[in-house]
């Protein structure tokens, strides 16, 4: 009886641990599957188009955008990103799981596009912890530190309509609540939906 | 910051293994309170009014029955048993989670009194199974072991409008699903009103 995969949505400020978290969500739960996107950047040293992303002129990008081809879409550095939507439905409906690791606003896009989607805010346990990991890094100056904190306040005070906020202060519990989350919702009878007929039969 | 409590409400058919399951539920999360019923039975040798049940007469039980006093309530061998609402909705104010281990019928009742319960419904993994289980039990007649099958039959086609369907076949997987449903319940933002907020200002 196979089930409807699961869109995983999974938003958190930098510095709250999302990295961490999501690699320990895969190791347990490697059947997921990650959407390719378009991007108008020009392609790095290596990547492949198609594979990494696949690359669109600026023309190209808003033509599809236009035409709703995008579940949400963002401009980062003059660059256009977008995840296509058809894909992430087609493997929805054969039962693949996709992983989005996207913030906010990508998000409530996102939240529009797959309405089934299960999405999670990561929060830091205090604004004092999160600017000390940002600083421990020693990977940002400090305007850009600055940048990050504000980034964070307004993000966290956008994740109201999430449907979970987990906590990241020990990351043991924090994984506990994050894999509850998407095991929780692999349980849904919409998403089984022959169940529990075809046990009737068994 | 407190949250506010959960209301889980368990259901299953008789041989399913809800009891082992929920024992287990109650070991890793004590904090589970129980709402005391009132009934129209006589009381038996050793149970306390206003402990085991809130003993009460009919003309009694109806008068609240029809003031809307019950959460659900339900007439079972000619005695009425109920579930008062007020107690609960305290509860969970209060941020005391509450157990409910009680039938589709019941359930149902509870959706339309408390729609923030959280609804579990435990599977059996095949009727085969099921069968074997009841009889492997030795507690039944054979007709009262055919009618367990027709009600689990007929609770499991009503089964669809729960939370999450628990199919349980492996004790430990069917576990892990039941406390994953609890936990994320727990992180759900309406459940902690003051968070993320609070955490803006720590």
């Amino acid at each position: 009886m196979p089930r409807k995969g699961i869109a995983l949505v999974i938003s958190a400020p930098s510095g709250a641990g999302k990295t961490t978290l999501v690699q320990r969500l895969l190791r347990e739960f490697p059947q997921f599957g990650y959407s390719i996107s378009c991007t108008t950047r020009q392609p790095r040293q290596g990547e492949v188009d198609g594979k990494d992303y696949v690359f669109l002129s600026r023309e190209e990008f808003e033509q599809r955008r236009a035409q709703g081809y995008f579940a949400e879409w963002a401009e980062v550095h003059g660059n256009l990103y977008g995840t296509p939507l058809a894909p992430v439905k087609d493997s929805l409906q054969r039962g693949q799981d996709v992983l989005f690791d996207i913030d906010v606003q990508g998000a409530a896009q996102l939240k529009l596009s797959l309405a089934e989607a299960v999405f999670i805010f990561i929060l830091p346990p205090s604004m004092t912890e999160l600017e000390r990991r940002l600083r421990s890094r020693a990977l940002d100056d400090e305007a850009t530190i600055e940048r990050r904190m504000a980034n964070a306040r307004q993000e966290m005070l956008e994740s109201r309509w999430y449907d979970a906020l987990v906590i990241n202060d020990d990351l043991d519990t924090a994984y506990d609540a994050l894999r509850s989350v998407f095991v929780a919702a692999s349980l849904a009878p919409f998403r089984s939906p022959d169940l529990p007929e075809a046990l009737l039969d068994s």
